[in-house]
């Protein structure tokens, strides 16, 4: 077995792209493993870890990519390398020749070519990030950042930049936004209508947009922030400004406001803030302490779901109502998979894509005292890397240390279903929690991933006599290009419970794992 | 010389009246001086200072109405008090009489008298102000308080009481307010316009609308909030609610706020709060520190005449710009006083009835660096008790400790009156430095108080050789009950400077103290 490497000089590819060049070289015979990232330092000392990294790799510098591969003993290892040598020059002259055909390469060129746009999506790597957004607002576009890896200084500054400016900078790590309709980062095919959200949780704002969905309700704006926004450097910049603008924005009846647990000034900053608004607002500060929190017109839900739920409130019956796009999970199935499960098999393991939806269950999971291991920041949790095998689990998969050099959960399943596998042999593991995010950017056909990866997990438990059951937060509509029901149907037959809340989610799971469904009893959307 | 007590139980009567009847009483023959005060601790201890507490007076309660006159010598006292006995008796009847006949005395008869009432004005003793102010909230009224000496504790209740009910609770200590063109408290007249004002201060407030006025522009609404809006303890409770029923007021184009300095956590919310406001506004929080204030549309200014002048530049020229209501002073008059005034005579007395023109005074002399004595709450002053004759004095006569028992000076000049009289046979002083607030509840005529002690005071400078500088800070409209031209030509006429803004009126003061015009030159409204 020997580990190759090639260093492409100054040849930045997208995650996605080297994705699936990874995977191309994987198919190819003699290759065993092919990982290709930038030279960075980080990505180095991985493919060090990984025993991947050569002399040839450790030369790569940042703006390098590396092309690590494990070749399969006794081929010819040469014509191997030519092959892989090929295969990225072609693919590169692809990327090439559609880039200069279809795409400018500068903020410039795209301005001239599109003179009237005014809004900027930034999605180049963090360090370059700044620089583009500072170009693109001193030409007075609206910027939104997809990139994260940017320093909290320089969003401090570009905030500042763009305040002054009268524009929107939304970012960095801004996932998911929808802007007078378009949706842009990960968002769903959610209706319009006259629910304002100002986000700094992409996760989130697509569970509760996708929940209003569900009801009939649309969105009027959807503004992700980016996930540092609410910090009290940051202080909330632009969900302030988010609010002023849905404030008075005619087409906005209820203002709803998403992140995880901001910082202690920017918290009160917005809660000041909202003293001023006449609109409703509906505030879902996971894990906020809402003790002090009392201001007219302004609703504090603890969770997603709940916050979803009261925004329906306040707009009252919509008058076309959807049915619901996923049928409630019937007690008797629920009750079957109870029993199936084995006295030992109590422990959960939640794999997420959205790091916001693992912290609300790992909310949710702490009020009922369960033991939990997690990798998300969190007082008097365990970590993952603790081996704790004998705790609950809630694992953010969307976290930099699973993502490095590869594309995120919510495109890849690759790291989930590797940790499906590995958890399908834990005799003392019962409850398998994932979520699966549809819409726009989204992997295409999720099913097509977790069905083999169920059959295979069940497989495995099952040669040691046990079974395992699978609860999938599907959140996503039914306009969505993945064609929600045919993805919640082939799960459900493999199997899997298909909820469209995470609440319900992970309350299932909790009911299964101490065994008393009669903690979910009368659940409903 | 002998002094008597009458004690006339459970008989309270109002400040104003008690002023009346005082002054009538000293009109009296064989009466050398008269006070009359309720009976309460506070008011039979300055009695008992100033000599005027008999036995009769040290058993009244807090209740009860001491009568304390300063009888001449060798006249019939028993007739003389006979007299002042029927002159209380005949006012008391009087009193009682329009009481019954025109006012109903609880909130419930005024509903019941004019049920479509929709704010209460509450002006009892402070002990009984929350409980009237609660009263009122409950029946769905908004309530002023004008009254004092209500607890800050009381204060926090009764306004989340009312913003629980969506009502406006302004005060206690709200001296001031224009609503739906409705002066309420003191207040000037005023056009109706396009500025939406919420104050702390009251006299701010007027200060304020009246340098607009004189620029043409009206006001909206005019909400005075009470002196402790902005402590930390009660967080700015109204003026959020003001600014956010000004930020939605379709009649309002620029939202100005005025106080003394907030709080630093008070300071803040109103600073967040303005983050999420679309409208212009002008801020002018003297003394406050603007250092980290940089919020897009939000004008922070250091004096209310700045204040004004913002507000006229982002409203534009007015349609219809009334000239300027008071002529600007011309530089050869005040050179001449400039050189009337001796060498030694550099101090200023800032003789005031409003403790927000004191302040901004106090600031504007503190950044020159002049020694200045004051009973505003400042600090590095110097107190004005430690008789520090020898610095510039600032003296807030609306104090507690000057009102006790008698009228506001708004109301009152005879404090002012005879502090002008010992100022003036100080050889050091040269500047006696007033505010005359006209408008609705403020005394009828000023100048018919001020113009004799001018003159008086004039004389007992010229036996000693002395001229002195009068600066007269006049603030009212042309519209005001008093006729501002008339009071303006007879205070000009007796030598005094009169001019409308106070900015301009401690300028001049601090240029003749110095003996330097120059850095008044070029002022112009």
């Amino acid at each position: 077995m020997t580990t190759r490497n090639l260093a492409l000089k100054n040849s930045y590819r997208d995650s996605v792209e080297l994705m699936r060049l990874s995977q191309e070289l994987e198919q190819m015979s003699g290759v065993q493993q092919a990982t290709i990232i930038m030279g960075t330092d980080n990505n180095k000392a991985m493919l060090e870890t990984a025993g991947l990294l050569t002399e040839d790799g450790k030369a790569a510098e940042a703006n390098d990519l590396i092309i690590a591969v494990r070749l399969s003993p006794a081929d010819d290892e040469a014509a191997i390398m030519n092959r892989v040598q090929e295969s990225l020059d072609s693919s590169g002259r692809e990327s090439e020749a559609n880039a200069s055909s279809n795409q400018p390469r500068t903020i410039d060129g795209a301005l001239a070519a599109m003179p009237d746009s005014n809004l900027a999506l930034i999605s180049v790597p963090g360090q370059y990030a700044a620089y583009e957004a500072t170009k693109a607002l001193d030409r007075g576009l609206h910027v939104l950042v997809f990139s994260d890896n940017v320093s909290i200084e320089d969003e401090v500054e570009l905030k500042n930049h763009a305040l002054n400016q009268g524009l929107f900078m939304l970012g960095p790590d801004c996932g998911t936004a929808i802007i007078n309709g378009v949706p842009l980062g990960f968002a769903n095919a959610v209706p319009r209508g006259r629910v304002g959200i100002v986000a700094a949780s992409g996760t989130g704002l697509q569970q509760v947009s996708c929940l209003l969905a569900a009801q009939g309700h649309g969105i009027s704006q959807a503004l992700g922030v980016g996930s540092r926004d609410l910090s009290d450097q940051v202080g909330g910049a632009m969900m302030l400004e988010g609010i002023r603008v849905l404030n008075d924005d005619l087409n906005t009846d209820v203002i709803v406001l998403i992140s995880k647990p901001p910082g202690p000034m920017a918290q009160q900053q917005i809660a000041f803030a909202l003293r001023v608004v006449s609109k409703p607002s509906v505030v879902c500060f996971l894990g906020m302490d809402v003790q002090a929190a009392n201001i007219p017109n302004v609703y504090f839900e603890m969770t997603l779901h709940e916050a979803a739920k009261r925004v329906a409130g306040l707009l009252g019956d919509p008058t076309h109502a959807t049915s619901p796009v996923l049928p409630s999970p019937e007690m008797t199935l629920l009750q079957e998979i109870s029993d199936g499960l084995g006295r030992d098999q109590r422990y959960i393991r939640g794999l997420y894509s959205g790091g916001t939806l693992a912290y609300e269950s790992m909310l949710f999971l702490r009020d009922l005292n369960f033991d939990i291991s997690s990798n998300l920041d969190f007082p008097l949790v365990n970590s993952i890397d603790d081996d704790a095998e004998r705790t609950h689990k809630l694992i953010d998969m969307g976290d930099d240390r699973f993502t490095q050099g590869v594309p995120h959960p919510m495109i890849d399943y690759r790291q989930r279903r590797e940790r499906i596998f590995k958890e399908a042999t834990n005799p003392e593991v019962g409850i398998i929690l994932l979520d699966v995010m549809l819409g726009y950017g989204s992997h295409a056909d999720p099913a097509s991933e977790l069905v083999p990866a169920i059959n295979e997990a069940r497989l495995l438990a099952s040669g040691a006599g046990r079974q395992l059951a699978f609860i999938v937060v599907m959140c996503g509509t039914s306009d969505d290009p993945q064609n929600i029901q045919k993805q919640a149907a082939e799960l459900t037959a493999a199997g899997a419970v298909v909820v469209p809340s995470n609440l319900q989610g992970v309350s299932i799971a909790a009911a299964l794992s101490v065994g008393d469904l009669e903690m979910i009893r009368g659940w409903s959307q």
